[in-house]
């Protein structure tokens, strides 16, 4: 029986990390959510009695439902050779894996830095604000931890070595996605991580996350998903530096 | 031979969810960097050639290093009896782990919304708007997730049913350090989730945890951890709903 993945069915979000991990296995699987039907099953499932997920997204497998995206990962890296089997290497990935799903949060946070419930129209000011201190301090450091990975001791195919994981293809959709939210940030510094470029450019020609990649199956990139281009989020202007802190005497 | 623990030595911080863990197992740890010499030998560790890790909690095991918190407590789930053996149980256990790390991630930002290289004083009325949010829709959100996964499908004792997991034990440490940096807003709803409240006790009651509690290993609540206590970020003024979206025109 095929897997079921149910997540968002117009973005990529975190979904996409798991979406890309059944494509390169090879898995049969149906994105619940956008099939006829689908987003009403999904809310319902949320609601079940039988290990319900905080949020999407969840996969059903082998009479599992399996929530929270590195959860899914680890499953899908067990069962279906995208992580090693002994424990040193597994938890090796998991641990990379986890500090991409940390990048991914501090992205999600960028274009929301107040509320989940507003929207970015609604707090662009400290969107502005916390986006200056992504560019500056955090994108130079992950980006930078995860190419000292790739060449330790020396440079290497994969973030283990001559096999691909589950988290180089995270790794992949993190680049693809930073690249996407702030293009004139990763042109500019993009050539000071040519470990982290040829990663990518190896995952994109994998045989079957190529022809995933092409297909209508991949959503693009949007302004609803993790990953959001708005302009006014890479220009440094006076704006930006967002407010003075107001002095209150408690 | 002992397991080594590498945290901050001065706080609870993420590290505390494996100090609680390492407890409850009757593990014999040594806290590295509140020996002498020991954060030193921590910040090395983070240089090194083999499985750095991308920032502490990391534990030296069984001669591995294991970092990111929810990573460490998967691996003394499985070898110390902190979690179910079998799949099933193992991975809703570590779902469940990755939604309190969700929130520990939210907790922070609720004093650090723009930058954690910026001190609290320099981003207060964002942290200020960003507590506002946090109080009044995601504590209840996420309180009210787990008190439905305690009462489902009948009232249990811990988040799996009759045996304590790594789970439990962080659930536990949630609920405490919110108490303490929104004393207010749990005084006033922390009756209604009356089973975590129950979790709590249990937790704080069982023989090896109620010892460590007791004792000098067990760190204060401060202003330096995750958990911080600014009333400010309590008080609803007219400062903290932020400032006026300002307009420009890209």
């Amino acid at each position: 029986m095929s897997y079921e993945l149910f997540y968002w069915p117009t973005i990529q979000g975190r979904g996409e990390f798991v979406r890309l991990a059944l494509e390169e296995a090879g898995v049969d699987y149906v994105d619940v959510a956008r099939e006829s039907g689908g987003m009403a099953r999904m809310m319902a499932m949320m609601d079940g009695p039988d290990y319900p997920p905080f949020a999407p997204p969840f996969l059903k497998a082998n009479g599992l439902i399996i929530g929270q995206t590195t959860n899914i990962l680890l499953f899908l890296g067990q069962h279906h050779g995208l992580a090693p089997a002994e424990e040193a290497g597994g938890l090796w990935v998991h641990q990379l894996q986890l500090t991409i799903a940390d990048v991914v949060t501090e992205v999600h946070d960028t274009h929301h830095p107040i509320s989940t419930s507003l929207y970015y129209e609604d707090q662009r000011p400290e969107a502005k604000r916390r986006s200056a201190d992504f560019i500056e301090t955090r994108i130079p450091k992950f980006l930078g931890y995860f190419e000292g990975i790739l060449g330790r001791p020396e440079p290497k195919d994969f973030l283990t070595g001559g096999t691909l994981t589950y988290a180089d293809l995270s790794l992949f959709q993190l680049v693809e996605g930073l690249r996407y939210a702030f293009p004139a940030t990763m042109a500019r510094i993009d050539a000071g991580y040519p470990l982290l470029g040829a990663l990518c450019e190896r995952v994109a020609k994998r045989p079957r996350i190529a022809a995933y990649l092409a297909s209508k199956r991949r959503l693009p990139f949007n302004e609803e998903g993790i990953f959001r281009h708005y302009p006014a989020l890479e220009k440094q202007d006076d704006e930006a530096t967002g407010p003075t802190p107001a002095q209150s005497p408690d």
